[in-house]
């Protein structure tokens, strides 16, 4: 029997569905990617089950919405009740590793509660998201908090680069014409190259650390997750990825006036932070976004080299690629900076699989338009690795019928879910609301986009008339009727989301109406 | 310093809210309880989170609704990240301690996983759903799964009353005028005495344990749950109990002939059971509903000999009681059985709430028509031992405010919920439902009830016009506001569920906007 198939689960940060060439992008070079693409199934239409990075990485670990796991925002724990990919795939044999980022915050109140020692083996792992943290790396590493252990800080050490935080003053600052040493931090030095020579660059790095795990894991099954913290900000690229790209490379910024005069009270609050502000400027756009291009070209190169050394030791057409991102990134579009709302630039994913397997030749290279979600990975994991996802604690459907061109027993989902929870925000204190009111959520059925926002009106798109979601339909009364069947559907999620997860369907069918033969004689006269 | 009032938190099972004195039954002599009702505050409109043992349980110890702790039916193992009673109080000094029924189960998988020895303190405390199993009985022991182990069986073969489980043969059986053992699971023999004298009944039994309990616990402050089996079936009450009320005692059945020709699907199913089937006999309930009766007085005289017990000890005036239900008893009504649906009958529990502090005094005697929930306990004792409820954790609302009549910060809640998942039982077979598909939830305004049933239609009745229930009113035109506007609050209601559990509120507000002191200079220039 052959070794199970290995899964290389790649993921960008905040790296914009439309920056791929591959996603139609007209200037970007991304060739690795737009191969895997076409050597895969390129999924348009998936959506992050959350637009920030904790609560997405979260459902993408779990394989369940944000309102199902708990884990609404960064640094928020994942309680410890949740059962991770690590723990579905490390019985079917898998070695389940982390290369990289997953903003994982571990549930130390409960641990302590429970007793477990952090520093154990389980309790690590419990700590990790139950991943083996080969090599983790949350990647944004302030001065004033960089961990004196980052393996990234001693690795630059020892390259040369000295200092307390290379990370910061090396890898993420660049130089003047003066020689000064300008931080990263600050987008107006984003046209200028990284300090640190490519092949020392964080995306390098974390391909190096790869590496090293495949080639630690010759006879084992194994799931890396592949985690770069690149394109996200600080957007300081190494040379020549700086000014590969130029102002003219960019897509144009997607806002109108109107969107700017008579914004939705949360997007309005929203468009007051800096990141929204900044990025609305021409000046700011032209000078990061092609550094942003710049990273994300840089990670593709690096693909290529990994994918290379898994041709050459001979484990390509043994392992299952992925390639997605956690969110997006406004990029000044719609007036917004950053991500975390629920427009198509910063909810919308790339999600792109390659199964070796023969049963996928039909759909190599094709684009599946079908609604999927961050939540869909582990459950088509667990089916590479052998099991079945326990539908009472999974939410997500697997993509392997999609991908093998099978038929599903029920009919694909029709609606996808984005939720929010912009507490730690300023917004929320232009808002006026306390710490557990800053909540939306987000249901699209592909035509239309609806947005629920607690304590303020709902905002409504109508994605084929309007693409670049300017127009919000929601005062509309022709679209009533729209309205009240997406809300009704979202209704229908809240009602359905799985919270009996201590019990398998399986087992509660066994039960049924068994009670009698237990001896539980009630009811009989 | 005074020490700090201890809390007796007393809950009967199964007992009915309309099966008191205090609550206008026109028979029954519950005197103590009455008693309890005169120098404390009555609840009238008191509900609890589920109308079946488990759930409601696990929203008494939690504070939280079903859909939130997740154990929505009987042995549904309790989340190991679910805090619970004992958690609060144990840090404010207090032993916390069960005698009785919990119907917790322990979520075994997730102790397995993280390495928790089930036999450490703190794997018993996590078991026993954050009680000290002090004297845990959870009160069904059918001859094939009773433990060897049980303290009421050896205390029962140390009394005279031999065999491998006396709790059936003796306590839950009656002899015939032959001689012969009849079980008491049959209810055609409810009208004979328990094969036990009253002083080793459960009730008497489980009264001794919690007085062991007072007087092992002189100096600390205590919280003891007193968590009495009866009137819960097999409905079987020692001499003189059993035959204390006769059928022209009993309540007249709550049911029409047009609720019978023109049920409900989900009502229709259910009223197939055996358990419907057999009360909706006159003779089964002439026989049956006596002993209920006879099971409530005696409970009430074994309250008045432990609330002497207080008295004696001088811990009466410094002690908190409650006194409630997990759920009602159709008995009938309705055309049906047990419980588990969400009239009246099931869905509503006495909660009547004794305080000794004075600032209580003004509130002694009244009956308090707010909506009350089970959930509502837990910040309640939480406040009586000098705590704070965590608003990201318990649902509920403390009630010292009303026993004091001190005003509230915000409004009383306008709606009580309560929730049902009845996938283990017939019914889910008889209307071709999944496991995961026989849920219903309830709203109540107090003036309306609106029952969301998951794959059927809802109902609505009106408690002024039709406070028997009799009359769906969900087809009828004039009150599709009054639906719909239930319909609304229940969207409500599931959107704003407390699923954020690991971090509180305080710690959002201190972190909100405060990304850049912390080093990270997002979307600046």
């Amino acid at each position: 029997m052959s070794k199970k198939p290995n899964i290389l689960f790649i993921m960008a940060d905040q790296l914009r569905a439309d920056y791929l060439g591959c996603n139609g992008h007209p200037s970007i070079k991304t060739p690795t990617i737009d191969a895997l693409a076409q050597s895969g199934v390129n999924f348009s239409r998936a959506y992050t089950q959350a637009p920030v990075c904790g609560p997405s990485r979260m459902s993408f670990y779990t394989g369940r919405y944000a309102s199902s796991h708990g884990a609404t925002y960064n640094n928020v724990p994942l309680k410890i009740s949740e059962i991770t990919l690590g723990d579905y795939l490390r019985p079917q044999g898998y070695r389940v590793a982390l290369v990289g980022k997953t903003h994982m915050q571990s549930d130390a109140e409960n641990m302590q509660r429970l007793g477990i020692d952090p520093h154990s083996s389980r309790g690590v792992l419990v700590s990790e998201c139950g991943f083996e943290p080969f090599a983790r790396d949350d990647g944004l590493h302030p001065d004033q908090s960089a961990s004196p252990d980052l393996a990234y800080n001693k690795y630059l050490n020892q390259q040369g680069y000295p200092g307390n935080n290379p990370w910061h003053s090396w890898a993420n600052s660049v130089e003047s014409n003066e020689g000064d040493t300008l931080s990263g931090w600050y987008m107006r030095n984003c046209h200028l190259p990284a300090r640190v020579h490519e092949q020392h660059s964080e995306t390098t790095y974390t391909t190096n650390r790869a590496i090293d795990f495949i080639n630690d894991c010759p006879d084992q099954p194994w799931c890396l997750h592949l985690s770069y913290i690149k394109p996200h900000w600080p957007y300081i690229a190494p040379a020549p990825y700086h000014n590969m790209y130029s102002a003219n490379d960019i897509l144009p910024v997607n806002s109108t006036d109107a969107e700017y005069a008579n914004p939705h009270p949360v997007i309005a609050a929203f468009m007051q932070h800096d990141e929204s502000l900044n990025f609305s400027k021409s000046q700011v756009r032209e000078r990061v976004i092609p550094a942003y291009m710049g990273l994300i070209t840089q990670l593709d190169d690096q693909l290529k080299r990994l994918f290379e050394h898994l041709k050459n030791i001979g484990e390509y057409n043994n392992t299952l690629i992925v390639f997605t991102s956690d969110h997006g990134d406004y990029l000044g579009d719609h007036h917004l900076g950053e991500k975390e709302l629920f427009h198509e630039a910063s909810a919308r994913i790339p999600m792109i699989i390659r199964d070796p397997n023969p049963c996928a030749d039909a759909t190599r290279g094709t684009v599946d338009n079908r609604l999927v979600q961050a939540i869909d990975l582990v459950p088509t994991f667990m089916e590479i690795a052998g099991a079945t996802a326990c539908p009472h604690l999974v939410e997500g459907k697997s993509l392997i019928n999609t991908l093998y061109q099978r038929p599903e027993s029920q009919p694909w989902r029709q609606y996808a879910i984005s939720e929010a929870d912009y507490s730690w925000r300023h917004a929320r204190l232009d808002l006026a609301l306390g710490p557990d009111q800053a909540r939306a959520v987000m249901i699209t059925d592909k035509r239309y986009k609806y947005i629920h926002y607690e304590h303020f009106q709902p905002q409504l798109f109508d994605l084929h008339s309007d693409p670049l979601e300017q127009q919000n339909l929601s005062d509309d009364d022709c679209y009533q009727d729209v309205s009240q069947r997406l809300q009704n559907a979202l209704f229908d999620w809240y009602r359905t989301r799985n919270v009996r997860t201590t019990i398998s369907n399986e087992v509660v069918a066994q039960r049924t109406g068994k009670a009698k033969e237990r001896g539980y004689l009630f009811g009989l006269w």
